[in-house]
C-alpha cells in the first residue's frame, strides 16, 4: 500500500490492489470536530478476505487438556511441555490467519450415538472466536468418516438423524459458528466404493439433489444467520454439473467449496484461474477450502485418490521448502487477484497431517518453513497496513490506500476502529473517544 | 431358444434369456377356427431390440448418386462399381441391422444458412424405413461440427436459430425419423475450448439445464411421438449429475444415450455392467449410441481426447479381428444381459471411418471379418428363430421360446404376423388369412 502521507514499501499486483483494497479518505473527529493538521497513527487490525486454516490440533490447547510439564523425551516440542508448544503452534497459526476450520466428521464427533463431541468443540470455537476468527464446521454431511451406527439403521432413518444432526450442530453453535461445509464430495457420494456407510446408501437412494436439498434445509432453518456451502474435491464438469442442477433446483448456496489438495503438485496460475474461472459463473463467492502444497517429494501423478499413496515417511526437503514457499506466494496472490474468491484454507500449519505430508508452513519441530515466512510477509506485510503514522489535512482528513478489512486510528490519547468494505474510493467519517 | 416341439440349436445365457425372450404359446386360427393338429412354419422377421448402425455411407446409394459403372482402377468395390459395390455393403448393412443413424450434424446439413440437405436426408431415411428400420436423426444441437455461420450471430438470435432447427428437422421428418439425438455432450458444451462455436457460447450463457429444456422442448413440442434422446460420451459421475440435475428440473427425457466409443480397448464385462448399472438408476432406457471395437493396435490409452490420435495408417490385423470378434460376442451379451438396455449402435459397418480406425465389421475391399460372421451368428442365429416347423395340438396351439420382436406364421397357404412384445410367460391368439 502506498500513501500520499506515509508510503509503504512494496505495491501489490495491479488485479489484487483492484479487487482487494480501497482508496480510502477518513475524517477524523473528536467529539464532533475535525481533528485538522494532527499527527494520528492509522493501523490495519483484521482481514476482510478469510485467511484460513484448520485448527484441529488446538482443540486439546483450548479445552486445557495439555500438560505443563515437559514430556520425559520430548525433543520436538520447542518450549519443552505439551503446553508449551501448544501455545508456540498458536502463536505462529495467529501470525497469519483469521479464520479457523474445526472438525465435525460425524464418526469422530459422535462415534456412539448420543454422545456428541459438543463441549470440547464449543470451547474450541470460542478460543477462536475470542482471537477474534471466524469459525468453520466441517462437514455436517460426508460419506467418509461418517458415524457406523447409521448402518444399522434404514435409509428413512438415516435421513432422520442426518437432519437431526445438523440441526444440532447448526442450533448449537449459532454465534460462535456460523459457517457451515454443510455437505461434503456430493460428486462421488452415492457411487463411493471404498467402504459400506451409511451416507451413501442413502445419496444412492435419494439422488444427489434431493440430499443437498434436504441437508441445505436443516441447515438453513436452524441458522439463517449462516453461511452455507457447497463442498468438493471434483474440480472438473461433474462438480459444475452437480451445482448448475442444485441451483436449478433452487437450493440457496452461500459459497462454493473448491478442495486443492496439491499433493502431486502445484496447478499454476493459468490452471488456478481456469477453476476460478469456470466455477466464478455461478455468481456465488468462493472459497478454496482445503489447499496443500507440499515441501517435499511431489506424489506421483498417476495416484487417482490421494489416501492410496502410503509411504513410511515423507520428509520436507530444503530445495522443497524453496518451491513450496514460491508456490504459495503464487497460490496466494492469484486467489487474491481474482474477486470472487473470498477465502482460502490452508489444510493445517504443521507438518505430518493427512497422509503424514509435508505439507505445512511450519516442520514438525515447530521451526517456521521458508512458506512461513514468505506468506507472513504478504498477509501482514505487503497486503497489511502496519501502524502508520499520518498527518490529518485541514478538513482533518487522512487518505491512505488499504487492504479491505478492520482498522484502528489513535491521535491524542483518543482510538476508533473502522471498517473498509468497499473497493475503489471509499470515504468515512470516524469520531475518536477517550481511550478508556 | 428350445421349443418342446421344435428344438434349436444354442440356449442364450440365462439373463438373455430372461430379459429378452417370450415363451410363448400361439393358438393360430384359420377363420376363427383353431388349426389343430397342422404343421406350422413360424419364423422370426425382426428383433424388438434395435440393433443399430450408423448408415451416413448410404446417402449418395439412396439417392441414386453412384455411378453403375465401373471406376477406372477401382479395385476395392466388390462388384466392380461404386452402385455395386454400395449394394452389396447395403446388403450386409440389412444382415444385421433393424436401426440406422443418419448424420444431421448442423454444419454439414446446413453449411449455408437456409440451404439444409433435407431432400437427400429424407430420401435416405425412406429407403432404410421401407427396409422395417427405425431410423435416429444425429444430433440435433453439438457444439462440435455446427453451422459456422452462428458465430454472426449474437447468442440470443443463436437461441432462436437452434430452436427453428430442431423445429423444422423434428417436424419435417416425422413418420419418418421419430427418434432423435436432440443435444449431445452437455457435460462438456459450455467448457469446450478446441475452437469457438455458436452452440459453446450459448450454454455457456444459458447453463445447461435451460439448454437442454430448451431443446427439448422444442424437440417435443414439434413432434410429441418422438423418441428423444440425451447423449454423452462422459461416462463419470459428470454425466451422472447432468441427468439428476436435469430431471430434477423437470425436463422430460425419453432415453439416455450412452457413447462407448473402445478405440482404447474394450470395456470388459464388469466395467460395462458398472456403467449401466449407474445410469440405470434413473428407470430410464439406455441406448448405446455410439460403439467402436477395433480390429486392430489399440489406441494408447494417455490420449484423452481420440481426435488426437492421427495416424497415417490404422491397419487391420487378423489377431485384432479374432480378439474384435470375441470382444464384440462378449459386447453385444452383455448389453442384452441387461434390462434398461434398449438399442445398440455400432459406430460404422466398415473400415476406415472416424479416425480411420479398423473399428468396422467389415474391411475396406468389402469383406466381412469374424466379428460380422460372430455378431450375425447372435443376431441372426442363437438370438432368432429361422423358419422352424411346428405342429399345433388339439386346441390349434403351438407352443416356443423366442426373442421380442416380430414373426410370421404360415400355414396351409396362410400366412399371418404378430408380435411378442413382452418377456415371460406369452399367450396370443393369431387369425391367419389366405395369402393373398
Amino acid at each position: 500500500m502506498t500513501s500520499p502521507a506515509a508510503p509503504v514499501a512494496a505495491a501489490p499486483d495491479p488485479s489484487i490492489r483492484r479487487n482487494r483494497t480501497a482508496d480510502a479518505t477518513v475524517t477524523l473527529l473528536a467529539d464532533g470536530v475535525p481533528l485538522a493538521g494532527q499527527e494520528v497513527v492509522v493501523a490495519q487490525r483484521n482481514h476482510a478476505f478469510l485467511f484460513g486454516c484448520t485448527g484441529f490440533e488446538f482443540i486439546p490447547l483450548a479445552n486445557g487438556e495439555l500438560s505443563a510439564e515437559a514430556t520425559a523425551g520430548q525433543t520436538e516440542a520447542p518450549g519443552g511441555s505439551p503446553a508449551a508448544a501448544a501455545e508456540h503452534l498458536a502463536g505462529l497459526w495467529s501470525g497469519l490467519f483469521n479464520f479457523a476450520t474445526l472438525p465435525f466428521y460425524w464418526g469422530g464427533f459422535e462415534p456412539v450415538r448420543g454422545r456428541p463431541d459438543t463441549e470440547r468443540l464449543r470451547r474450541t470455537a470460542r478460543w477462536f472466536v475470542d482471537q477474534g476468527c471466524v469459525v468453520k464446521g466441517h462437514p455436517l454431511a460426508w460419506h467418509t468418516v461418517t458415524a457406523d451406527w447409521l448402518m444399522e439403521l434404514p435409509n428413512a432413518d438415516i435421513a432422520r438423524a442426518q437432519v437431526a444432526r445438523i440441526q444440532r450442530e447448526t442450533t448449537g453453535f449459532a454465534g460462535l459458528i456460523d459457517m457451515w461445509d454443510v455437505i461434503n464430495e456430493v460428486v462421488i457420494m452415492p457411487i463411493f466404493d471404498k467402504y459400506d456407510n451409511g451416507i451413501t446408501r442413502l445419496c444412492r437412494e435419494m439422488g444427489r439433489i434431493p440430499m443437498v436439498r434436504m441437508v441445505f434445509q436443516a441447515a438453513r432453518e436452524a441458522n439463517p444467520h449462516a453461511t452455507l456451502l457447497l463442498n468438493d474435491f471434483d474440480m472438473s464438469a461433474a462438480y459444475e454439473c452437480l451445482i448448475e442442477g442444485v441451483l436449478e433446483a433452487g437450493i440457496e448456496i452461500d459459497a462454493l467449496g473448491l478442495q486443492s489438495h496439491m499433493h502431486q503438485g502445484y496447478w499454476g496460475e493459468e490452471e488456478t484461474l481456469g477453476v476460478i474461472d469456470r466455477f466464478s459463473r455461478y455468481g456465488l463467492p468462493i472459497h478454496f477450502t482445503e489447499t496443500t502444497i507440499v515441501s517435499g517429494d511431489l506424489m506421483p501423478k498417476e495416484i487417482v485418490d490421494l489416501n492410496d499413496f502410503q509411504v513410511p515417511e515423507w520428509p520436507t526437503t530444503p530445495e522443497g521448502e524453496a518451491r513450496q514457499a514460491d508456490e504459495v506466494v503464487r497460490h496466494y496472490k492469484t486467489l487474491l487477484s481474482h474477486p470472487s474468491v473470498q477465502a482460502m484454507t490452508y489444510w493445517g500449519l504443521t507438518d505430518g497431517g493427512w497422509l503424514g505430508a509435508p505439507g505445512g508452513f511450519v516442520r514438525v519441530d515447530g521451526t517456521p518453513k521458508p512458506s512461513y515466512d514468505a506468506l507472513h510477509s504478504l498477509i501482514k506485510g505487503e497486503w497489511w497496513l502496519a501502524p502508520t503514522t499520518m498527518v490529518t489535512d485541514a478538513e482533518g482528513r487522512v487518505r491512505f490506500d488499504g487492504f479491505l478489512g478492520q482498522y484502528e486510528v489513535t491521535a491524542a490519547g483518543r482510538t476508533a476502529t473502522f471498517g473498509l468494505g468497499e473497493t475503489g474510493e471509499v470515504t468515512a467519517t470516524v469520531d475518536l473517544r477517550r481511550d478508556r
